[in-house]
């Protein structure tokens, strides 16, 4: 397990990234204005560079014991970001495990597909937003880790 | 000054609406699925109605005394949803005003073009989520409140 936080580490700049297997988890600064009325981030589709969102959900009041996600896409590509608090992202292949603490507004990690992905420990109010490139399908999902390893273990 | 909230008020439904001059801002439920593990709102922009999201954006951390917005769009719609707190709402055109109190993540108002808009009394912890219909073009913004006035007035 490698932990790293997107603020605060030298990971946190546009073309940071980790790699999890032969997929790249990117680390984005998001375009942003800090004044005396608070701060401003924006994400503008049409310069967004992993992909152009078809749909966004957020996750709320999440007890900080329960974990949510616990599957992988086939083919969705994902954009997390954390509002208002903080949640650790737990990414996997078959071989390793990446822990990312996401505590800024102004950072997102970009999930590539047939990444297995769990969020805990989300803090008092933390929000965690996402982008997604593919409107909702159920079979674009996969919730069972021993059907993820053996769709993983098909392909390499 | 009409005071509404878009919750716990008979008007938090999708079909509730504020009437603007000739212009209506619709307040929506989202899709949402709530569990032990927390809640989860959904956007599809395939099946959202008011618009196909062009670019989202978040202000937070801003003070309780501080006003965001004051601006109108030329042409540009918008969706506002309050995160994780709440924040008050003006829109108003040159006859009359409306205050609506954002506090629910399930809830958020579609405001048309050509509405002065502005934010307040942000709780802390609160983010105001807002999704346009259009990426970012300054010469779509209207800041100046007299110019406001003189081209509504030029359009009745």
């Amino acid at each position: 397990v490698i932990s790293v936080s997107v603020v605060g580490s030298k990971l946190a700049s546009p073309t940071d990234s980790v790699e999890i297997g032969h997929t790249r988890v990117r680390v984005y600064r998001l375009e942003n204005f800090q004044d005396d009325r608070g701060g401003l981030a924006i994400i503008d589709f049409l310069t967004f560079k992993p992909f152009i969102p078809q749909r966004i959900f957020y996750s709320f009041n999440v007890p900080k014991d329960q974990s949510r996600g616990q599957h992988a896409h086939k083919t969705c590509h994902q954009f997390l970001v954390a509002l208002g608090g903080s949640c650790s992202v737990e990414l996997s292949n078959v071989r390793e495990t990446h822990q990312i603490q996401l505590d800024s507004e102004l950072y997102g990690i970009s999930v590539p597909p047939m990444v297995w992905t769990s969020q805990r420990d989300y803090s008092k109010n933390a929000i965690l937003l996402v982008l997604a490139s593919e409107p909702y399908r159920e079979d674009d999902y996969i919730r069972d880790h021993d059907e993820y390893l053996s769709t993983m273990k098909g392909r390499s």
